[in-house]
């Protein structure tokens, strides 16, 4: 199964590699990362470039395409060479998913007008804004489509696509290989479940950077 | 707060991405990756590449130290030169952690000797006879040393470490920034509740390619 994976200047690192991390270990899986011209792609942050062997260019088969978030798509929502190659590695896609932020960019190309999705909590209005119907949930699969909400819902994706794609005992099988069996030291992953100070820190923060800015403190 | 992360050929790009994407968000945070030889470094599947800025050679200051694993591990155990780096990193760290595999990587320096640790769960056995002290827990603490289980454990382990560092504040606000509230779509991330089939299939495929392996169906 052929899978391609965007990149691009300003991702969230994570939002791509967790995926990954699932995806690669499907038996037969054959993974590829694209951007719009080969080679190191930083992260936010900048501390870290993560490698596209493929570009833009490249007639890349993709049964399985996602997309990452991160602050770059502010700008990216009105590129529309990016926009443009999403809408085509589309049409040979059997699923086409998002995380985080990523959701954004595959609404700003049209494809997710009228179908329920999701993305970082931070960025739910933006999303509708778009022409996606917002759900918030960590994981939204509409026909398709497959989405996750904020950073560190890719894995959760990820498991949950292998099961739709294959099976519940392959998605088990590689669940237990990275032994994805979280304990979070505290219950704030969630404006549902974080002290309201907290939700209201990480709001005025990413206020105060940028409207994208939801996935960095 | 400066942050090193290793990264070498064969390796499994979670064990550090999943903790790069907390720790980078540490306010005054400067994270750097680190291999023996500067550029790319393809991880185990070799689809993708992490790039690291410096070299064994250059003089990288650490609060805090990070191994990831891989299958690369099994050969970098006798690899005196990345084990006399992890230990000269080692002396100026105030923390030193692993993900995974990472942790069989630190006992084979001797610097986990008699100190409890954990790893990913088919690897238990083999950290003991590294020296350390196997513990089945998630994330394991002991002095300045924190190691984390099983590839997807790097997440815990670092909002932990940012907590141990800080408060539980800053750690529970980049918590909600990545939006870490995990709904895995099965309960079978841990040998303790896959069903044993799972458990068993994971084993022998680990096992049918090598001691370390682990962390590849």
């Amino acid at each position: 199964m052929d899978i391609a994976f965007l990149l691009f200047e300003g991702m969230t690192a994570l939002d791509a590699v967790g995926p990954y991390e699932i995806l690669q270990r499907v038996p037969g899986s054959n993974v590829r990362f694209v951007a719009k011209e080969r080679g190191e792609q930083r992260a936010e942050d900048n501390s870290l470039g993560l490698v596209a062997d493929y570009s833009f260019k490249d007639d890349v088969p993709a049964e399985v395409l996602l997309v990452p978030g991160g602050l770059a798509t502010r700008q990216l929502v009105n590129d529309e060479e990016t926009l443009e190659w999403i809408r085509q590695m589309d049409q040979k896609s059997e699923w086409t998913t998002a995380v985080c932020t990523g959701s954004l960019l595959l609404a700003a190309t049209g494809l997710l007008k009228g179908r329920e999705a999701t993305t970082h909590w931070l960025e739910m209005e933006m999303l509708g804004e778009l022409g996606a119907k917002p759900v918030e949930e960590r994981v939204v699969h509409d026909g398709k489509f497959v989405t996750g909400a904020g950073v560190t819902a890719g894995i959760d994706m990820a498991i949950t696509l292998v099961a739709l794609m294959h099976d519940d005992f392959v998605a088990q099988a590689l669940q237990l290989a990275v032994e994805y069996d979280p304990q979070p030291p505290f219950a704030s992953g969630s404006p549902r479940t974080a002290r309201r100070e907290l939700v209201d820190l990480v709001r005025e923060m990413a206020a105060s950077r940028s409207l994208h800015s939801a996935t960095r403190l």
